[in-house]
């Protein structure tokens, strides 16, 4: 953020507040601090003075101005109005001076040992739309903001968005629309829209307040009152104390380096190789053969000399030449000493299949293997995965089936059920994948450098990641970000729900934040968030073979009337917005179709229609630039059968391509089980296809709006 | 609703009232009439008093006591605050007689010819938590109730819920518990709770009234304040002039006596039966004979002897012997003359496959034939469908292709292409169907006759409706709440949202109206709404297998650890509740499971166990009668390979089933593509099961509850 647009904030005088309070070993500010912490950033707040007796508090209520209000000053008290520390709306001296004794009385009474400073005096605000600024430390993704409505709107009704910090005026322009209360920011029934410029900067000077000084956990400015033309906040809150979450990190070049070793190995060792059917080392190796792979492969086990027909050493130092990736097949109480000679072998990366790590509780265990790892200069995947495949070099490292559709999809699990769903699905579905990964507990490679090499990688087009955790929320923001403007990232994050969080925690000790957070770090990281394990599947297969859209104009073009309304319900559940078709295009159209069909959008051709028909008005929307995206409905009838309209679809799209006219199209096709087939034949030439559906092509043209969007391909 | 439990109500007082304004022609009723009529309905407002003239609204606010309202008394203002009609919170003399002048003067100016008939001094009333309650009437379901927190949330914040009239103080307790503000009425932050009772009362009269008196068009009590101990309408505006929907329908033993006949026919006319292959009446007779329907088939065609080897007759009335149902495949131009043969010769039902009526524009050809078919005793099906099909009979009374898989499960679709989409994804899915019916445009067999008919046919278990308006909605409401007693009934209504209710519109000339009455209506029915196509068609297919669940009970068991973080996840977005397993039963699974498994719930028995692990604990949740309903997570395994899985469920499920336990089961299978295989072996035994998706198995039971909840098969 270009914070030198804004006003000059005065860093020093928060350092030296925030120097005070450590060293007093305080983690509550009080209110003078918590203000003047405020007006160092440039927060409005109301006239205000300090007083430490009764009398001086009528005098400064004098001068500011009746009616007043008086709020405790106190290192020990956190929640003001909990221990009796407010007393509001006060109109006259008497008034004033009772007050201050009520609050004295309350504070002591509150917690006998409590220092008591006096009283803040604060002029009245008069009133305006009440809204909360708050500032919190996720466990994942650090300094977040929060924007809500005040009083019952955020605590009641949950009617909250969240940012993370820094927050750009911009972005919290967006958070402001974000909430189910805009509309009253907006102003409803003829009322005045609340200063949104002056609010987006409290939201962002906020944000980069514990950007600039992450000690800060807690900011709470609630309420803060916006009027069309300000806004001031009436209280302030600031708890200290928070810990930077420090990791490790390798820097990018490193990781890529790794990493390309680690996809592209020209060697690779089965540490735990087994003669034995039914064994993990024997699949390991027998995958590795079967699935074509072109570098060397060399059986690691002490007690053989030769495993599926290739020579075995005893250990991984034994084997002549480098060694870029070992895969391991040996039990959990090994690995951190063959992984030690691996690092003195100079191996990449060390593939732990084994589980008996944290995810049955033996955390101490992995941290010890991880301790190794990092002195070995070894990175670690894993441990407790299925292993990992990357089609361009024929690469199956699993101990599963060999997978070798070659295609563009990048997808990566932490659970491994999930893992072989992948599997499944992108063969059952002809989904061509550049990789799959199995991430597991994560000890070490994380989505972070996958997304790394996914950037670099000339064979992934689109990324697709189940989580159920991020360990390092603001390294994957930071990769996701870079990656997203160029390809899809698509996320299922796992756990979303209250129940869902719960099994997360018991199967893998995840703990998960709160998930609008997710959603606010998704949308900062360009990142489609996938809310089911269908939906990551569906969109990444159809992401890779949608073009980016150029525009939010989306035209129906349907055969069945019946299809065009499930289309058009669709569009709006998934945010689509149904082009409004210009009055030259509406006559073209209506030139090619029957006189009952009907333009306007959907453009319904009727279901009687010969090919041409269909042809005649794919072609006009396809060759008209106002045109961004299609939907097709089509409508099985004897005159255009399912295939006669794969074959037009494709002509006339090929046509389209020709002439540069590249834009994203779905198809919905109904009718008799012909259909399934019309489909393959339409998603072969990169148009997703579904029978007997109507939500699924619309909710596939959407990520791909959504990705759009996101990622600045496209103007809004 | 049985009003004999609440306040006498004083009937006559409203229709004096009523009287009166039908009169004197006016739609709008006064103030005090409104209060009067409220009054008679027990609906509390506060203390008033009529008065002409500034001093008598003074001595009335003196007796009232201060503060007060003065509110505009006139037949010619509907909506008094624009009017300048309204003054609050008048604190003496002076300010009641001021704003008495003002009145007069307001409403003269707003409408120089309008009525002035003095003012209503109120009792301010003290104060409470806002809701508005509503009645209104809808085109399609006639009288509904609306109920919303008042202020900014229901106008601003569309925080609003439905009911149809007459709403029970049980159905309105449900009603407020629906909003999005519902904690507010439920005391927040140490408030108490607003008196429900009174506040149900309130709703359940104001439902009471309009039902009473169909010609109240509109009642508006807004707001209306509640607070712990009653509730109190401070303004109350009723609007009157609705017209009743008259809508002719037989009764309910002519329907299924037709439909009987319609469904079982010993005989079928074809009228335009063609001997020329493409023609729709070509089509028509192939698929009556290819299907193998049993009974006679008689080809009206005037030029022909013979069609497809059978006589040819040139009248229907030249059949020899009783027909049931006569297909008409003739142009639209021709159909009434045909319709008045059928009827002389006793014909029970006309299948009107012609286009060329309301749906082209040509609504008053579709009225006169209706107007023929009426006098002729004819029930009709269509116009423009594709006919329909009913497979025990074999019966494909249809120009698409024969279908003849019997099941349970009968479906029909206003669209066409809808229809064509069931017809292929049964085929595909092996999905059993009773009976596939084309509705069109509706002219007169609609939902609510097959609804009668589907309650008393053995065939058919589940019923699945696509609708893109409903042409009554209370003799809809009326045979479904009887039907889904006994069976599921599915609906999809297209043209949910805005974009697709402006395609519904220009498609069928269906005019939606609020989609929040249809969720109020399908509630009340007990029919389950399916939002997509997708929905529809998965529903119902799994409703079929699915036995009714018994309680809300939900245990997951899987062996992906991932599986069980979506499945929870999913079962939050479906509403399911997980079990909390009692202690007795978790200890019985930790038993069963590694030490590393997890029980609770989900019960992960983890990926590397044999298929006695499986067995064993999905044994135990079948036996065990706190458990209500299983849903299964599979890991695609070496040990447990996906048939092992399969087979083995099967035998479990069997044994429970020989023992009485039956109960809900559905099973997400993640692994390679072998697992599709399972999927189907599971779903020939009664299983839902999803290759590759964690959300499919866990909506498709969702239904199943919702079916259960609101057909009170099960105990809440």
């Amino acid at each position: 953020m270009d914070t030198e647009r804004g006003p000059a904030l005065n860093r020093a005088a928060v350092a030296e507040i925030l120097t005070r309070a450590r060293e007093s070993q305080r983690s509550t500010l009080t209110v003078t601090e918590a203000v003047a912490i405020c007006r160092a950033y440039d927060l409005p707040l109301p006239d205000d003075g300090a007083a430490k007796d009764a009398a001086s508090a009528a005098a400064a209520a004098a001068r500011i101005g009746y009616p007043v209000a008086l709020k405790v000053i106190s290192a020990d008290i956190s929640h003001k109005s909990d221990a009796g520390g407010v007393k509001l709306n006060l109109k006259n001296d008497t008034d004033v001076r009772q007050a201050f004794g009520d609050i004295a009385a309350s504070a002591k009474a509150y917690a006998p040992g409590a220092a008591f400073d006096g009283v803040l005096v604060q002029a009245m605000s008069a009133g305006g739309r009440e809204v909360i600024v708050g500032a919190s430390t996720d466990p994942t993704f650090g300094k977040v903001i929060a924007f809500g409505l005040g009083g019952i709107h955020a605590e009641v009704l949950r009617d909250v968005t969240f940012g993370l910090a820094p927050v750009s005026p911009e972005r919290a322009r967006e958070m402001f629309s974000e909430i189910r209360g805009y509309p009253i920011l907006a102003g409803t029934r003829g009322d005045e829209p609340v200063d949104f410029e002056a609010l987006a900067g409290v939201v962002s000077r906020v944000s980069q307040l514990v950007t600039d000084f992450p000690e800060i956990a807690e900011v709470d400015l609630n309420p803060v009152f916006a009027t069309p033309s300000g806004a001031v906040a009436v209280d302030a809150r600031i708890v200290v104390g928070a810990v930077a979450n420090e990791r490790p990190r390798p820097d990018t070049a490193s990781i890529v380096a790794t990493m390309q070793r680690t996809m592209h190995p020209k060697s690779v060792a089965v540490i735990g190789a087994s003669a034995e059917e039914g064994k993990i080392g024997y699949s390991v190796v027998r995958n590795l053969l079967d699935g074509g792979y072109g570098g060397k492969i060399y059986p690691v086990n002490p007690r053989l000399a030769e495993i599926q027909g290739l020579p075995a050493f005893k250990s991984v130092e034994d084997i002549p030449g480098d060694i870029d990736v070992a895969v391991f097949a040996i039990p959990a109480a090994f690995v951190a000493g063959a992984i030690e000679q691996c690092g003195r072998k100079g191996v990449a990366s060390a593939i732990l299949i084994p589980s008996g790590f944290a995810e049955i509780g033996e955390k101490q265990l992995q941290d010890d293997m991880i301790a190794v790892a990092r002195a070995s200069n070894v990175r670690v995947m894993g441990p407790n995965i299925y292993g990992y495949y990357y089609t361009p070099e024929k690469l199956c490292a699993t101990f599963c089936t060999p997978y070798t559709e070659q295609g563009s999809v990048a997808l990566s699990s932490q659970s491994g059920g999930v893992g072989m769903a992948i599997v499944g699905f992108s063969r059952s579905h002809n989904m061509g994948v550049s990789a799959i990964v199995g991430l597991g507990n994560k000890s070490d490679i994380d989505e972070d450098d996958l997304l790394e090499f996914y950037a670099q990688d000339p064979n992934t087009k689109v990324i697709a990641m189940h989580v159920e955790d991020i360990k390092d929320g603001r390294a994957f923001v930071d990769a996701a970000k870079r990656v997203a403007k160029e390809k899809p990232v698509i996320v299922l994050k796992a756990g979303r729900t209250v129940q869902g969080a719960r099994a997360a925690a018991s199967h893998t000790g995840a703990l998960a934040g709160v998930d609008q957070v997710y959603d606010a770090a998704f949308r900062e990281a360009g990142v489609v968030r996938a809310r089911t394990l269908e939906d990551l599947l569906d969109w990444s297969r159809a992401l890779a073979m949608l073009p980016t859209p150029k525009g939010e104009n989306v035209l129906i073009v349907t055969g069945a009337g019946g299809s065009g309304v499930l289309l058009s319900d669709a569009c709006t559940d998934y945010g689509l917005k149904l082009m409004a078709v210009p009055p030259d295009l509406d006559a073209a159209f209506r030139e090619l179709i029957p006189p009952f069909g009907a333009s306007g959008n959907p453009i319904d051709i009727t279901g009687g229609e010969p090919p041409e028909t269909y042809k005649k008005a794919i072609r006009l929307a396809l060759n008209d630039d106002r045109v961004h995206s299609l939907a097709l409905g089509y409508w099985h009838t004897i005159i255009t059968p399912p295939m006669v309209f794969a074959r037009l679809v494709a002509e006339v799209v090929d046509e389209g391509r020709a002439a540069g006219n590249v834009k994203p199209i779905v198809a919905s096709l109904v009718g008799d089980v012909e259909v399934e087939e019309a489909c393959r034949f339409l998603e072969e030439r990169g148009i997703p296809a579904y029978p007997y559906a109507a939500e699924r092509p619309i909710a596939a043209l959407a990520a791909a709006y959504q990705w759009a969007r996101r990622s600045g391909k496209m103007a809004n």
